[in-house]
């Protein structure tokens, strides 16, 4: 959001202001005034004038200004109400060199997930990608994807949506997908130019819109103010990026792949096993009847216990 | 190079036939061997009609069929006299999904190196970049880069020219630069969706076309046939990167850096000391006074040795 206007924002919410007043506080002409109060009311703020002056009524329930106010982290939104697909557009923004933006949308119309798959984006969900430009090798990548996957298991805990991770970056509430992120990058065999990370959250969406493996936080605690949820994670993972040191213990905290039995299926085949750690930056290592191997990718399975 | 072009050239060159024979042998039509000729001397083959038939009296020096006639290794030649740069090129046809293709230029007016710097490229020298897809994560990026550098370091063996590689992939005569080479890539965080290999190497170029750090084939050996070179370099690469444990033995092979003093400046500051080895994907192990450090990424610096 634009500085000026964040300031008139912050005025309006801290009680009755009048115009000229407002005009005096921030050194701006009275048609400034009137004009970034037009802007707020076309992004969805309540702005009421009374005799004493304007104040907020409402805040938008979402779009780039309701998820904008309040937010500690620095990440500019760019909303739409309907895209093809939030990581097509950051991916533009990212090859024309932005950084620090996120991709909002209330519907995607052609999303895609990992592997090119399917993935039903109906609205009332929060479908955010980021873009980020790290200098880091492209081999540390995948510290997003679990920095991702940890932010926003957090961020659902914060709901009371008792959520858990599959390594490395599905979110599932008993054993259903609630969450998908998919990563991508650019750059040179030794430094990244830009990363991706598109976080696709199933928000208030009907059980029925998704696939029945997914789940919705509406079917399993009801609907959430998504601007709250959205800023929560914006704000997680910003920090978790920032302290990379403190993403695998994040993720170790909200998975529930380690200790279980699992297969990967990976390009050089199966590999079946109990999980037993991860190491970063997002390296999964599975005790196997042959000794530890080490997992760097591949599609993950949790087995049920053997019989015994 | 078209198939049956190919096969045109192939019986071409094994003496004198006729258009009747060549359109039986090849089962099609004499109007289509007329066309398949018309396009070979288009792209600079010498053929010529006698009494007995057609005989292939030259080839081209350079250019797309110049490198495609007895090339075994699987790339599309795409030349270009000129180009701004051949890895943009390749960039977007690896973006369009091609795969297999390699773009090769004359001369190229606004080409870059690592980081965005300058990199000369005048009319008589190779530049080269190649289009791959391989299925690995993009932390084996590098492992592309030391193909490269390796296998025109054995190609530039081939014709007498004493290179050796300097950390991880420059390409070096007494010091002085020869080859350059530029990995580029995409992907998501656990699979590569393209590489593209940029190689340039100052061949019949004039040493004070190129800066005064670098040196030019011309100038250490004299002209040398382009087309060998290049098909040379690309059989080695396609060679080295069909069976990846190759890679290290031949880049340990060609490189002056395992034995000397060296710094390298990475993002977290210098490290000093001897390069003692070379590991999967290309990180170079440095014995410093502190112990042994892994740099996986990094300018690389030649000390002389310390004075005793």
């Amino acid at each position: 959001m634009q500085e000026t206007r964040r300031a008139v924002l912050d005025a309006l919410s801290a009680g009755p202001v009048s115009g000229p007043e407002l005009a005096e506080e921030l050194d701006v002409s009275r048609a400034a005034v009137w004009k970034h109060i037009e802007t707020l009311r076309e992004e969805g703020f309540g702005v009421e004038s009374h005799g004493d002056g304007y104040v907020l009524d409402s805040v938008p329930e979402f779009g780039a200004g309701g998820v904008e106010y309040g937010l500690s982290a620095p990440f500019e939104i760019e909303y739409h109400d309907s895209i093809g697909s939030t990581n097509d557009r950051a991916r533009e923004l990212a090859v024309a060199g932005e950084s620090g933006v996120a991709v909002l949308a209330d519907e995607q119309t052609g999303a895609r997930g990992r592997l090119d798959r399917e993935w039903a984006s109906p609205s009332g969900g929060i479908w955010l990608s980021l873009v980020c430009r790290p200098d880091v090798p492209p081999a540390q990548a995948p510290i997003y994807t679990l920095a991702a996957a940890a932010a926003t298991a957090d961020a659902l805990d914060g709901i009371g949506v008792d959520a858990e991770i599959k390594w490395p970056n599905d979110v599932l509430v008993g054993g259903r997908k609630l969450v998908g992120i998919l990563t991508e990058m650019a750059g040179e065999a030794d430094r990244v130019a830009w990363i991706v990370v598109g976080i696709g959250i199933n928000a208030n969406v009907d059980g029925d819109a998704v696939p029945e493996t997914a789940t919705t936080i509406r079917e399993q605690v009801g609907d959430t103010d998504r601007a709250v949820l959205t800023r929560s994670l914006l704000e997680r993972f910003d920090d978790l990026t920032g302290s990379p040191e403190d993403v695998l213990p994040a993720w170790r905290k909200a998975t529930s792949t380690l200790g279980r039995r699992v297969r990967i299926e990976t390009t050089d085949g199966d590999v079946v096993g109990e999980a037993i750690d991860v190491e970063f930056p997002g390296t999964l290592v599975v005790a196997t009847d042959e000794g530890e191997e080490r997992v760097s990718a591949g599609d993950c399975e949790h087995l049920r216990p053997a019989r015994s």
